[in-house]
């Protein structure tokens, strides 16, 4: 844990007591969303101190162009950025002639921002005595509105407090803002057009290279003690910058306010010679209901998500603000309407990681949004990757492969590869894996089958192509062998025969061709449809199930376990425990090779295989694997926590799995990486909500039935979760005593608990003690 | 091969005819060079077609911030990059008013460049129509001085054929010069001063970082039909460029020429604050001779050169053209007066590859340097590394190592590691054991220890520390192994224990424990000076020895040879050649991640072991070797068909042999690997002379003496080689029928033939058949 700021609470976050070095900090862990945009957790005002500005449209990005130390063929041109749009949040304030900026204020007092998470809004309120001595009060309320998810909404207040004062609230729009992240100091935003009738202003600006068409807008209306009053704005307007002055003498006590609304129609939505209407219009519909009405809406909406997504504990406030975090900030990231979309890995909180989508989608968050949302929704993550097939097979072929094996990117936002280090772009192919794996867990968890004819099958065959092409036959070892990979744990590059990574692969070729002869027998229209379009022969399948069957597994016998690779036991075998504070995290103060030859793992790897894979192996030889891996895992990816967490309650580790719960859901409010201020990870959150689900409530799917062992940490008095399970809510309620099951909607459903048949009714409680 | 234009000769590079799509491969093959400065052979005049000009200082660098895709721990910050210099060999030249440029002219004919390698100079001749319709006959010659290496002189005349013209020659400088290789498109010139006297000019520049001060003169003289003549210059002078105009009218026929003398003075030789009165006294110097006793000198001078460094060939003209290209290139870039400077791969004739000094130096020149000069000189290179022990220190230490251990950089211009790929800059380490063996290898053809006991055995100490803490103790294998490195062969990153390197780092830790014991018992108070300054205890001597005894070799038993890694017999045999040729070279066709898990190799590697050592190895473990790696070798590295050719004389193999010497003494002339354009393979062209001497002559050293076992192509009707052995001049002749041996300098020497002793008695001759 590296900072401790966060006031622990159940609903909110929240930051008392104006601290400058925990600015960059707050506007990551502050951040809101809603799907569709989001944005740091910025001042209003002009704010001279460090801090990291940035407004964020769902799929608006720029392809930067690669920079690399020495170039490799099959490195991709272009690396697409997460992309800081133009600024719609200004406001500048002016107090007698002087700006408010609290980077400069004589004092400021009972500061207090709140991320009212129940509810959707974030707020800010502080006593500031400004250079020029005079004194106000402020309070803002901002948010992101979850109905009408082209706006947003600020309700901005000042108070005169040891004077009259002429306050001048000065609304404005900018695109002539920059990215953090850029190779070449490209400028990544062209404004076309700056204009404003009445109240309104509107900045029309497309990206360079991508040409996403934009029109960022505001409306503004001013109010003296709580009464609209009617103040003549001046207006200023620049190339890419338009500010309105709304200018009033107040008196001491007064208040006056301003509510703001503003936001971006995007040609992703809208035609593009239409986004100024298209503006006008939500701006009439937001005004006209107003501020309270909107975020009257907006408590609604967050209700209806929270109604089933809430996790609730009991008796310990820090876990309990931990699990709503992660579950908000998911929600803020991705709401599953827009097949186009996935869950970048910093969501709407920063630049890092360029790109949208990752492994961690398929592997971490689908659980999530499944058991959280309506089913439609993991499915169109699934399409997300069925979309880009094509993308994915031009990828293969760029690196030498042929006859449609598909590699999907290791970092995408088009479905092109954006990474370029030759041991990720090229040899972190395991991500392939995982993509299979999601179709399969979708599956198992929806019941669904029809998403495997009508679109998986193809992805499926693709994977299984690649992976058979992939395969080395080893006339040493008379098998197939994987060679020069790099497994989840990022910490051993180009190494041979991942266990992880050879596991994978051959359960993507035998579970392909399981589906294969399913959809062959059962839906055979929809076969001759694929058959026809991917021409498999019977040649082929037969080279795919040589790899499958024959495929070489690194086996230790002195050890009784499978190797993380080949060669893993020739390493300086000594335990993170048995190593100096000083030198962690590794990655910070280790030279690359020194991490590469050491033993130890980012995150979990040959642990990963046994989390995805848990019924091949038995409870003794997981035990095993993670008494031989745990040791040496640093966890410095913020993926590696969440999966240590569930095999800890597996094994009923509790007080390890409740360490690693912690660790996982608390990773940004207490900065456990240093990083906080980069962004939030947005994506091991849905990891968080796993070591709840799956670790603590050991919730799984057994034969088309949710099974649970409920376990609870001694930390706890309580807690719950609900999920929909195939149109049955089931709630969940754990204590140490005894568990609840209750469906709360749907019909009567038949579920384990700890292995024995349970037979829930509508509406009635079970209790298993 | 991939070109075919370069005529074939004895002693000179002869191109006719001009084709604008050789300007850059032609820059390339006919640069000059002269120890102190070098350049590529651009032309003097404008020239609008594609060119890459280059002019370089020896010693003077450029440290370029750098530039990765992803950070990792342990980078170097900069990357010292080879500079062009300003130009000073710019001569415009204006005909009626049209200026001369080969690119518009509307005919060029019976061009003809020719660099004469025996005398040392380059010319160029023409005749061009101009756009103006007016025919001139050009010619013009050109060298850097050897005898006054900051100088160099040009003779360029000019005869109107079809009319008479008004002919202005425009010699100038221009310090407004850039870098093709520059990460940042930074500025590396800062010119400080311009000026001019009489017909002298003198640009003051100093680079930038690094502040090396230059001085870059000239000083110009007309002449109408040979006769001096007085033309007053116009003089146009700008912030970085200053140039003369010499207007005459000439009659049809009547030719007009210019001797233009220039070059640089540089703060690497002289007060920063005295380049000027420097750059006026050589140009006094060199004037007061004139063009022609300049030119007198310089073919005196490479007359010494060739006097010991020449090898003849007979009957295989493009053999004989191609080993002397190599000895003259070697010679043009490196000359042994400078301890601070070494032998840039690229030599003065191109900037790839940042640095000067690479591995290749100590595995490939030095022999070339010890055999062809006086012994002095590989000294001079030995001390380079002992002169940068310190930094090699540190560089170790900033990636973890302690205790003195040093580590040398990949690439380096002053001690520091320039390069910055992980798989390279940190883990090919093996580069350390060739510093090491070089110094071994000195005191085994000179016979002179001394230079151990004075400053290599501190060399030596810190690599063998160095080794000793990079090695690691598998507890599973009981022996040592060195995980993580990429040896020679670059076509394999991260491997787990390369033979040739865990090979060379035993030999390192051996050889220099014998050191050890041989100095404390020989030279005491060397001894002393050095344990003092070093502080070796018995206990890390035995760590040392613990190591080299129980080091693990990659060993097959099925096949009898040692792998050149972990893992190698996993890979997909299938032999170069039948790979299709449409597939190569693999560099060009293949992405990173393929090459990686084929089993192509770059250059030899463990054969490189064998090369080193092959005392330790019978020739049928030589040629088990040979057979198993060479089909797999790809040789796309210049550095490669040398090691082979060597290793196929020493198997009776003379065909492959053959073969192998005409790629690597014929690489750039008939650019086999499609890169010519960017400059010459400078370091492996002593592997060159070495598939000569001690390919098809046999020349080693064994117990203090040399021994031969002479062979010859079946392509040739003979060849001769000289070397200096301990200051006798020992003359090889070998022809078909017979081999004679004459010492021309010297005393009596015993030498071995085919392994029986033979006594040499000066200026007699001793025939073998």
């Amino acid at each position: 844990m590296n900072q401790d700021y966060i006031k622990p609470d159940n609903w909110s976050i929240i930051e008392e007591g104006f601290d400058a070095s925990h600015v960059k900090s707050s506007e990551s862990i502050f951040s809101i969303g809603n799907g569709a945009m989001g944005q740091r957790a910025n001042f209003e005002e002009a704010y001279s101190g460090d801090t990291f500005q940035g407004s964020y449209i769902a799929g608006v990005y720029y392809p930067d162009k690669t920079r690399v130390g020495w170039w490799k063929n099959g490195y991709p041109e272009y690396f697409a950025k997460v992309l800081n749009a133009p600024n719609w949040i200004g406001i500048n304030v002016t107090i007698n002639g002087e700006p408010l900026d609290l980077n400069t204020c004589t004092s400021v007092e009972d500061f207090r921002r709140e991320l009212n998470m129940k509810e959707g809004w974030l707020s800010r309120s502080f006593k500031a005595t400004l250079p020029n001595s005079i004194q106000i009060e402020v309070e803002v309320k901002r948010f992101l509105s979850l109905e009408l998810d082209e706006i947003g909404a600020i309700n901005y207040l000042v108070t005169p407090l040891n004077s009259d004062a002429e306050i001048i609230f000065q609304p404005y729009l900018d695109s002539g803002i920059t990215n953090e992240d850029t190779n070449w100091d490209d400028k990544f935003w062209d404004t076309t057009k700056v204009n404003h009738a009445n109240n309104q202003a509107f900045i029309e600006a497309k990206t360079m290279k991508t040409h996403f068409h934009t029109c960022t807008f505001m409306e503004s209306v001013v109010f003296l003690s709580g009464k609209s009053v009617l103040v003549e704005p001046s207006i200023t307007e620049s190339s890419n910058k338009v500010s309105f002055s709304y200018a009033h003498a107040v008196k001491k006590g007064e208040t006056f306010s301003i509510q703001k609304f503003g936001g971006y129609t995007v040609d992703r939505n809208h035609d593009k010679s239409n986004l100024v209407n298209a503006a006008k219009a939500v701006l009439k519909t937001a005004t006209t209901k107003g501020f309270n009405q909107l975020l009257e809406g907006q408590k609604q909406a967050w209700a209806k998500i929270w109604e089933i997504a809430d996790i609730t504990i009991d008796g310990d406030v820090k876990a309990q603000q931990g699990i709503r975090f992660n579950i908000f900030q998911l929600n803020q990231t991705y709401l599953g309407k827009d097949s186009k979309l996935n869950i970048g890995p910093k969501g709407f909180t920063g630049e890092k990681y360029g790109g949208s989508t990752y492994w961690d989608t398929e592997a971490y968050c689908i659980p999530f949004y499944m058991a959280t949302k309506d089913q439609n929704v993991a499915r169109t993550l699934l399409e997300y990757r069925y979309n880009h097939l094509d993308k994915a097979i031009e990828n293969a072929e760029k690196l030498g492969f042929n006859n449609g094996a598909a590699l999907y990117p290791m970092v995408t936002m088009n479905g092109e590869e954006c990474h370029n280090e030759w041991e990720i772009t090229f040899e972190e192919i395991h991500r392939n894996g995982a993509i299979a794996f999601a179709i399969y867990n979708y599956h198992r968890y929806t019941g669904d089958y029809s998403y495997i004819p009508e679109k998986g099958l193809e992805v499926l065959i693709g994977i299984a192509r690649f992976w058979q092409q992939r395969a080395t036959f080893s006339a040493d070892k008379n098998q197939y062998v994987i060679l020069g990979v790099t497994g989840p744990n990022e910490y051993e590059n180009n190494v041979n025969n991942n266990w992880y990574t050879n596991y994978l692969a051959k359960w993507c070729i035998d579970y392909t061709l399981e589906q294969i002869e399913k959809i062959e027998t059962e839906y055979t229209s929809d076969f001759s449809r694929i058959s026809e379009k991917v021409k498999l022969s019977k040649k082929e399948l037969a080279l795919w199930k040589a790899v499958a069957d024959n495929m070489y597994f690194p086996y230790s016998e002195k050890h009784q376990v499978y190797l993380q690779q080949d060669g893993f036991l020739d390493k300086e075998l000594i335990s993170v425990e048995n190593l100096s504070k000083s030198e962690r995290p590794i990655n910070q103060k280790w030279s690359w090779d020194r991490i590469l030859r050491s033993p130890y793992i980012k995150q979990a790897d040959t642990l990963q295989g046994f989390y995805f894979f848990e019924d091949q192996f038995s409870n003794e030889t997981l035990e095993r694997h993670f008494d031989f891996y745990e040791p040496f895992t640093v966890h410095e990816s913020s993926l590696s926590p969440c999966v240590h967490s569930i095999q800890a309650a597996k094994l009923d580790r509790m007080e390890q799995a409740y360490t690693f719960y912690l660790r996982t859901s608390r990773l940004d409010l207490d900065d456990y990486n240093h990083e906080v201020h980069e962004g939030l990870h947005i994506t091991s959150m849905a990891g968080t909500w796993m070591s709840i689900v799956e670790g603590f409530g050991g919730m799984r799917v057994k034969d088309n039935k949710l099974s649970f062992t409920p376990k609870i940490p001694k930390q706890w008095k309580g807690y719950s979760f609900k999920v929909n399970f195939r149109n049955h809510i089931l709630k969940v309620h754990i204590t140490q005593e005894q568990t609840n099951f209750e469906i709360i909607g749907g019909n009567d459903l038949e579920i384990l608990v700890n292995n024995k048949p349970l037979m829930l009714k509508g509406d009635s409680l079970k209790v298993v003690s």
